[in-house]
């Protein structure tokens, strides 16, 4: 399956008054790796990919996350993103953030495939992965 | 000329490691208040304005504030906002978030009335506001 | 178990290009919805509470939640929030946040009651929750 | 005087409904720009400083900002950030901030070097910036 590593910095502004990170701000942080291992995979921006295969984008249906060490301000953490399954019109990720080569959270993200609803073009409805997205998201990596 | 006033409260999220408020927050607060007059004014919400004046939005030229006093969690806040200048695409608001009566940050905003661009749909450009949005921004606020 | 319910709106900055909120908006709606169930059942502010029991926060050790339908910017929702579960250092949280009475999100977190580390003012550690709060928790909700 | 360069990237989650940085978030990256010239300047991160110098932090007096042009989700910016101004307790900085060269937004902050006030550990007072610090804000960048 494909995997994706990058680092990352703990913000002033992402910390609250206990001077450690706000939990949310996890989020924010998963969601970039997300859609930088999807970039990597097909080789283009996520403005571009969201045009060539003609979707609205890939929201969560699920999330979930442990917290096993509090990460502070300044702190330079790694997250590995990897995805664990991929379905029909959704598949799923983890994340492992470490500080100084120790596990602080780990987040679960099951997303769904979505394309505009034909009848209403507020709504979304699951569609399909392209099948050519399939077979990135399920490669093997690259040893 | 318009004006609007609204309470909130500074949250734990907010704050940043100095137990103050981090100040790129009060830009969300001053934007939400923004909204709020205008949709007062308008009689609808915001995504209905943008549908019926079939505009993309009245994004930021300039921004500025003053921080007098910092706030804190758990701080009630009221924002008063007015409009102070209303041309044929741009209109000047001035915020003042006060605590306990006191007067804490101003804020100033200079926005564009802006459209999508006819030659490319990625690109926004300015348009004059219209008439009947214009004599709500300049009306005399209610005694 | 205590139980606590607020509105709120979904405001134009917490939207993402998809033009529907960006999820880890969510929590820091939960969070709020949080903070001011205790506040409200311990009668203080949460400035105060931290002060008048002597401990650093309740931060998360594992936060989830289900995704049912979309919010965008405008939406008023309401979120309902309740202590479900309480142990001697932690506790279960559930909210629903729904918009017209309709389910959009499910949130879960289980919290820890911390104190500073009595070797190291950086680090925290657990702590049994005072029973007067743990009374407070898992007091029955008025009819 | 000092400058520091550095290159970020908007994200989704940066972005509101009109496709573009919703514009607090610029403040965002402003403000990791200062903190990362400080600590390149003083030769050691925020939360040593903070420590070393015994401050309570260099919070906003003023800001504001010019928006020329919007940035997209995906855009890659580079951000130019310059002491200009050095006083005895405040600072000034600018920052401008690039896409392909191109000039998108002007910041401009007006920095307080602030301590914990001596008779209520709740409020700040400013503090003259140590000769050290001013001898590294003010030097010479390297050619």
């Amino acid at each position: 399956m494909l995997t994706f590593t990058r680092t990352t910095r703990i913000e002033w502004g992402d910390c609250d008054p206990a001077g450690i990170i706000f939990y949310a701000r996890y989020y924010d942080i998963f969601d970039v790796s997300t859609t930088m291992m999807l970039e990597h995979a097909l080789g283009m921006n996520k403005i571009e990919y969201l045009k060539v295969y003609d979707f609205l984008g890939h929201p969560l249906a699920q999330t979930r996350a442990r917290f096993l060490r509090p990460t502070r301000f300044g702190d330079d953490v790694a997250i590995e993103t990897a995805v664990v399954a991929c379905g029909r019109s959704s598949f799923k990720i983890e994340h492992k953030l470490t500080r100084a080569g120790i596990l602080s959270v780990e987040g679960y993200e099951t997303r769904v495939w979505v394309v505009r609803h034909p009848d209403d073009p507020r709504r979304m409805k699951s569609h399909s992965i392209p099948a050519e997205v399939v077979a990135k998201l399920t490669q093997a990596p690259v040893a």
